[in-house]
């Protein structure tokens, strides 16, 4: 994919041995790092070996002139870190869309993670046409979303439109809703743009966020779906605890996710 | 084992479904936190569900009375934290064997890290005959040490001495001497009381310290090794990199290492 581009200092699947299938390469929500002026998120993403970041608002605000948001994102090139992708975006309008989509292009990424209003998919459509290199991946946000609870509420709606558009199953929201995480990454493979990796406390609604591996979520299972369809995208963490101080659980998360990556290759 | 205390909130081998034979737990080296107050280390080491703690002399002097030992350990103990061990304990002299064991039994202890005089191996067996209950294991430390530069070599040598005298198996050391880690997890099963966990930049004798998983150490078959001998004592992380601030560095290494133990066992 024209998104991941091989940074020798990130973690990628291709540095394990037992698979040359599966080529994603570790990222980074830059929500979770939402506390944190854009500098030092930059930095710590490339000290905890996820150069690739989804670019949040607070970080890269949707006011800047086109400009303004060139500059920040060359900036962050400069340093080593790839923006691969902005959002989560809420699109209410028809202008939302619009602007969305200009506001990926400067930042120079091609997908775009949102929660977009149901009546909005044909204008969606109409901009992944006219922008033709953004895709836009559909955020599920859980049961008690009205937009898109589950990723199967997205797929339905998009099986056929124009396949620039997609999802991003969020693990979280799909604990939160019941659903089995890794029978949904095979059922919905042929849209799946992008995946936040997060843990659950419990499988129930009320869930609390907590470290990868400490959780309900199958990480054994997600990753063998992700090997089995052959991901090639980003595997983008987006830990919601700790805000102030997330370093520890984003770093036990991360290492969680590639140790068994290499536990289930091995 | 006795030293092995069921702490609910530690993350231990039990908690993954298709393994109800290893029951290990991690823990960690307070050398790791040798730049923090004891409280704080305590502290740090709950958070990251590491609760049982090697105690360095850099958090339990040596020099204390035997009241002010038990007085710091209970401390401990009612915090959550459970001290499984004290060391590593350089032993040059008759006198320094018998006050290490002192100080273990004060500590309440069952296990003595060390690295010991040669000469000392007739002491040492006199000592854990007489403290009956304290186990006393030698750690390797790399191609450069005179005393045990590998495991294999302090092995040999209490082969057939007390079956309270075994090993602690430094990953890191083993590796530097040259030597494939999981090979000899299983061929000193019968001696191996605590083991070292931690990653090498290269498989030379001047390999730098990494985050685990970013290193040469090849987790999958060191968890399988321990999984093989059924390994039912503490996984203890020593992480020797960025002292000053640890903490990303030790989560992500603990995140890999369970991350490696889910996935072998799915």
């Amino acid at each position: 994919m024209a998104s991941v581009l091989p940074i020798s200092s990130s973690i990628s699947a291709s540095q394990t041995p037992n698979n040359d299938q599966a080529t994603f390469e570790f990222g980074i929500s830059s929500y979770t790092l939402r506390k944190f002026p854009l500098e030092k998120a930059a930095r710590m993403s490339l000290k905890m070996g996820t150069p690739n970041i989804l670019l949040k608002d607070v970080h890269l605000p949707r006011s800047l002139t086109r400009i303004e948001i060139q500059k920040v994102t060359d900036n962050l090139r400069k340093q080593g870190v790839h923006p691969y992708a902005v959002g989560e975006i809420t699109m209410n309008t028809k202008e939302d869309v619009n602007k969305a989509f200009e506001y990926a292009q400067a930042a120079g990424v091609n997908l775009i993670v949102a929660s977009p209003d149901l009546k909005l998919l044909p204008d969606i459509e109409k901009a992944v046409k006219k922008f033709s290199v953004i895709r836009l991946s559909i955020h599920n946000n859980g049961p008690e979303d009205l937009r898109f609870p589950t990723p199967g509420s997205a797929y339905d709606l998009i099986l056929n439109m124009d396949d620039k558009i997609g999802l991003c199953i969020d693990v979280g929201h799909t604990i939160r809703a019941g659903q089995d995480v890794a029978k949904k990454i095979i059922k919905y493979a042929d849209r799946l743009f992008d995946i936040h990796v997060k843990d659950m406390s419990t499988p129930t609604q009320d869930a609390n966020n907590v470290e990868i591996g400490r959780g309900v979520a199958n990480y054994p299972e997600i990753m063998k779906a992700l090997r089995k369809i052959k991901y090639d995208k980003i595997v983008c963490l987006e830990i919601e605890k700790d805000e102030d101080d997330p370093f520890a659980a984003i770093s036990e998360s991360i290492g969680y996710v590639k140790g068994v990556w290499s536990g289930i290759n091995a």
